[in-house]
């Protein structure tokens, strides 16, 4: 349902992969949306997709500077505030953890501020990650994880947690009212090919040249959900009346090992490329599958494109991604 | 030791309960100290216990704004930096959430940017906080805690979380020599009355005609450190040429009910003020003890003071104390 004209939903990190899918989807919806992002981890064709769209802006800044005024003066139209400005994959948000952990507090910090002053509603995009390697499975809302606070991965889980906890003071002492979202692994089309992740690593290395890599035994579980189920999610979070003062997962709770999914990926693309082994990334999860009762309950969400059907779109659109750029290099 | 001439010691909160006993051995010692406090939990007496003395210096600022350029302007003669700057009591912590996450991670960063410049060695006052609410006991640095990411003492616990993941960060990439101090619950003179911890509670209590209040059945554990072994064991650690990479915890290993420690501050000071029960706050520990295995092995640190002559000293302090408060009340 569009909103009037003069109404305005801010995304921050709106050309990252989850991003551009959500402000796609609300400009279909017929709403206007302020993108702002740093280009950090977003990739141009992502952008590409969404400028001359009606109702779409783009401003380029990074939330952990000071608001930039293109957005700050149009705080009295804003109504909406997502945040899911982070690099989210290991090896892009540790290449700077100073910079991913002050993006998670600090530029978390001034959306809150500016959610506050616009009376606006504001999501955060928290992630599976609060939950670090779970002694609890599948994992429940109240489960308080097990992450490390010392380790390379803590700029991004510790500084989640700490965004979560600033989300929840803001809403505890009424300055905004406040939607926190914790998305288990995510994929589909607009990921970037090189991000690290292990669905683009493996569709990327089974449609190239390249060996499909495994980390440790490929043993360690995964729930993967595809990338419209989670912008529907997020929606229906950020326009539900319920009470924000608790998280909510989203996710999808069907749970298959590393193996299991690289088996499936080599027999869609039909690749004959070599399984090689790789070790295990310190602190890297053994498990992870959402229980998804709450957002269910509360949101009547639960995903609905099954795993084949949406690695199947993946694997296509990459198929067509890796065309484009070995036809780019091939013109060079 | 005392360092030559030029040299200088930061001790940001250095007017607060813990950080005006250290600058006090630090002056004691012949070093220079530059103390920087925003006055918000110190007392007015612990800074006149300090001004005067030669070789301290005082900054009225708060970390997390940019550092005072009376601070910057001596970087180049800083060579340690100690961080002993937030509120640690929750009803004084949990009145401003916002404001305690940002000192901790804001207010963290500030201070590693100047180490970093100064190439001063910086150590961080973490908490046993990280801990939460213990499922593993004593607490080893390598449990990775069990706090919550959403409810009021969030924004303490996972506020020194995100700090000690900065500091790290900061290590990892050699951009700074760093400590790292989960410090356990401490005692002593210099304690704030109304601070709303246990100790000070139970002994100010004692020693006017309030009744002695315990938080639920007073079965819950602590660990109480007096206050000079403490400021020992941040010395050593700081002094020390161990690895920074891993935190230390520093507190006295011996654990008592706080039922048993009400008992104990009733026969010390003879009181016969009524025992009154009042609920458990939200998400309150139930169990606390340092396992300070490192300590010793690393620093050859552990806790001399023993408990009954810590309390006696405590308590004398506040009934002179509260003897001077009697008499400027009856002066006015």
């Amino acid at each position: 349902m569009a909103r009037s004209d003069g109404e305005l939903i801010l995304v921050a990190g709106g050309a990252g992969f989850i991003g551009s899918h959500l402000t796609l989807r609300l400009l279909s919806e017929g709403h206007q949306v302020l993108c702002l992002d740093n280009l950090q981890t977003a990739r141009s064709s992502n952008l590409r997709l969404l400028e001359g769209r009606p109702g779409f802006r783009f401003v380029e800044g990074d939330i952990v500077n000071p608001l930039p005024t293109a957005v700050t003066e149009q705080a009295h139209r804003i109504t909406r505030i997502y945040n899911l400005a982070c690099a989210a994959s290991p090896p892009q948000y540790q290449a700077d953890p100073e910079h991913t952990m002050l993006t998670n507090v600090v530029g978390t910090h001034h959306l809150l501020r500016l959610a506050e002053q616009a009376r606006a509603r504001f999501l955060l995009t928290s992630t599976s990650e609060v939950y670090g390697d779970p002694e609890v499975h599948p994992q429940r809302e109240d489960y308080r994880g097990s992450t490390s606070c010392t380790g390379p991965r803590a700029c991004y889980d510790e500084g989640k947690r700490a965004a979560e906890a600033l989300t929840f003071d803001y809403a505890r002492m009424n300055r905004a009212e406040v939607r926190v979202a914790r998305i288990f692994n995510t994929y589909g089309p607009n990921m970037h090919p090189d991000d690290g992740r292990v669905v683009s690593n493996l569709i990327c290395q089974a449609l190239s040249d390249r060996p499909i890599t495994i980390y440790g035994d490929g043993s360690q579980t995964r729930s993967f959900c595809y990338v419209s189920d989670l912008v529907d999610g997020l929606i229906r979070l950020m326009e539900s009346d319920i009470d924000g003062t608790e998280p909510v997962n989203l996710g999808n709770p069907l749970e298959l090992t590393v193996g299991d999914l690289a088996d499936r990926i080599v027999a869609m693309t039909g690749t004959r490329n070599a399984l090689v082994h790789r070790p295990l990334p310190q602190d890297d999860p053994r498990r992870r599958r959402p229980d998804i009762t709450r957002a269910r309950d509360l949101l009547g969400w639960s995903p609905r494109v099954s795993l084949d059907e949406g690695l199947a779109k993946t694997c296509a659109w990459f198929a067509e991604e890796l065309a484009v750029e070995r036809e780019a290099v091939a013109a060079e």
